[in-house]
């Protein structure tokens, strides 16, 4: 006979059904894995009545959440509440009568992840927090656990699965963004309020945890350049086809000795790269060591069961250790609390990259010298440029590939083409990221 | 101050040096990580004279394995010598001394697996083995603790880069096996025999590791249908790429309420699949399960710093539970040594699913006919066609896409139409695997 170990639900919601699901349903075999019994004793949720789609054992749903945070026999508290407020109250109160945490909610840990791991730290207590990046997808454990041994030089990938969802169908069905976004949220792929989800925050949130972990020093949200998907025309993807790319809502997070970059913004990737075959709602953790060299990871990011998947594999990670005598034995963020330095991070107008850029021109001579003279004025160089005339139109889209260029003298540049009266509207940039071939 | 870890590294060949260079360059970094110190105390080689291609520090290298394996300071033993013996016959001496190993051995553990598990298991010592099947990929942790949660339906993959380097280029370069081969063992992606590489006999011992973990039982090499790409011409390939498929050396373990199923042959599955895109040295395995659906994970599958990045990165993980008092915390195959079940293993006769067939038949009135009453007397009923004329040839192939069929009325089939008088030589079949798209 094992050890036995309690654990109590707060947030009965779609992640919390997929959760408890497991934990009843695959009780046998994650038994057996653990060599134990960990035993779901409390859900806890206001909403009582709603049916989950599985039968709850009497006894087990409750909305007394202060009976739950007092119960002695809790051992572990998985938060899945979700938002800031008050599941920051929640956990803490937890931490601080000795429970574990396991978490998916990375917009908490990306805002108060600190005081988090500091009260879990000072209490000795353990938070896991595989299911906040990657849904299903054991990216977290893979870059403290698998990839220990490296410096972690990148750390990038497609982490939000609504974004990657529309961006996928507008390259698949050339429609708009709007008509796709619609689209997805009738069909539960968007929420109704999709802002967190297609201007990047959601992304963002992961990006601070992924690059916490990777470089070892302190990421906030405010450290991330963030820039959505909203702004993305059908005509952008098709440019972007046609010139062998495609469009991605990218997180890129990378380390040099000049600092860290961290950014989130749709990106142009070759097409043949792997990342680039990650469609509809998948995920993928694309990162580089410099022992490993690349590694992806890939699967799907959200959804109740992956999600409650990741939980679950947290739950255990933890039941181990406890059953071991062993809380504490590995790091929340694979190194002690207190070596995390504070992050260097450089300015994403300091950055050097290549660029798309359209401009939406009236179809007058001139104009290509005028743009190119501007950009030759900043010190950029033009790879390529594409001008498709179509007949009786008078504004045509001018696009220009840049060679490597530094993004103030991008903006620069287009703040004073944007002036020219031959533009009719404001210029489209999206980064490139050329990634080695894989 | 934390925990000093003493480690003893028995072979310093590709591997070994890798996992020494990582041990000496990274130690800051690791010995952060781990908040203690892990110390490469001996490296211990036949061969003290070779260049590495970095400094070894003094005093570190010797021959005198007796002297290393009796040394009481050391608590992990580091098995890089591969084959079975002498290296079986190291680790059940170091396991007796009681020290924990760390292994790259795929040919060891899916031979003796059970030997040094059991022995391991009675003496209260670990067992990492994460180098033992795709390099750098943290393939093992994820299947044993990722997910843990799920029950795992399909585990499979490209897991050896030799034969997939050398698949690519036929594909890219539409050469044959031979000419591939000999420029494969020139620039070092194939040893000079490459039988195990070529012939699924490594990919075997991985699957043997890897569907022991995902189902629970216990598989061995004699479970498992092995067929290499020796036989794969640049005509099948072409032919597949045709109709939309690419072929693959696919291990592929399946868990179904009839059993499981093993086996490692050429497979041709749809071009625009993942799995499909993984080329080159590079690996990925592939695994479903019942909550995280999906998931892939991608990477070097070979090589000395990959490779001993997984190495490394177990060290860490034994170092933890030694640091923690926690050894035995999480078992070697992710259930107690003792609940693993003996596998029901499902023959591939009995298998059934789609077949390519090339038939080199002679070019007469009456051939399509006759070929296809045979197979449809057996059962067998026909997807698609290609019969390609050329002028002046007597001899054409003739591909046939079957619908699903058991295996064993394929090769009923086969025998007879490789009968008949029209037929020139050997039918060639290969199995496809439809794979739900991602």
């Amino acid at each position: 006979m094992g050890k036995e170990i309690n654990v109590g639900l707060l947030g009965f919601g779609t992640v919390g059904s997929g959760t408890a699901r497991i934990l009843l349903e695959q009780q046998k075999i994650i038994n057996a894995r653990f060599g134990g019994n960990i035993n779901l004793k409390w859900i806890c949720d206001k909403d009582m009545g709603s049916d989950r789609g599985f039968p709850v054992p009497e006894g087990l749903l409750t909305d007394d959440l202060d009976m739950v945070l007092n119960d002695p026999d809790v051992d572990i508290f998985i938060e899945l509440i979700g938002g800031l407020e008050p599941a920051r109250t929640f956990v803490l109160k937890a931490i601080d009568k000795g429970k574990h945490i396991v978490t998916a909610n990375k917009a908490l840990l990306a805002t108060h992840g600190f005081e988090i791991f500091r009260a879990a730290s000072e209490k000795g207590v353990e938070v896991g927090f595989e299911a906040s990046v990657g849904g299903g997808i054991p990216c977290i454990k893979a870059i403290k656990e698998g990839l220990a041994a490296n410096n972690i030089q990148t750390v990038m990938g497609i982490m939000n699965g609504t974004a990657n969802y529309i961006l996928s169908r507008m390259t698949e069905e050339g429609e708009g963004f709007e008509e796709v976004l619609k689209d997805a949220q009738k069909l539960g792929y968007a929420e109704a309020d999709p802002t967190y989800d297609i201007e990047g925050i959601d992304t963002a949130h992961k990006l601070a945890i992924m690059s916490t972990l990777a470089f070892g020093c302190k990421v906030t949200l405010d450290d991330i350049f963030t820039e959505g998907i909203s702004g993305i025309t059908p005509v952008d993807i098709a440019f972007a086809g046609e010139l062998g790319y495609k469009v991605k809502l990218l997180a890129i997070g990378r380390s040099s000795e000049e600092g860290i970059e961290v950014r989130i913004h749709p990106t142009m990737i070759p097409a043949s790269h792997l990342l680039a075959q990650v469609s509809g709602a998948y995920n993928a953790l694309y990162m580089t060591g410099d022992s490993v060299g690349k590694v992806m990871l890939y699967g799907m990011g959200a959804g109740q069961m992956p999600t409650g998947s990741a939980v679950v594999a947290d739950v255990m990670d933890i039941a181990r250790d406890i059953a071991a005598g062993a809380v504490g034995r590995q790091h929340a963020f694979g190194i002690p609390f207190d070596s995390i330095r504070p992050a260097v991070i450089r300015p994403v107008a300091e950055l050097s990259g290549k660029y798309y850029c359209r401009f939406n021109a009236k179809d007058r001579p001139g104009v290509l010298s005028a743009i190119s003279g501007i950009l030759s004025n900043h010190g950029i160089s033009i790879e390529s440029v594409v001008q498709k005339k179509h007949d009786f139109e008078t504004i045509v889209p001018i696009v220009m590939l840049t060679h490597e260029a530094v993004e103030k003298d991008i903006n620069s540049a287009l703040k004073e083409i944007e002036a020219l009266d031959i533009i009719s509207e404001k210029p489209m940039i999206i980064r490139i990221e050329e990634l080695a071939s894989i």
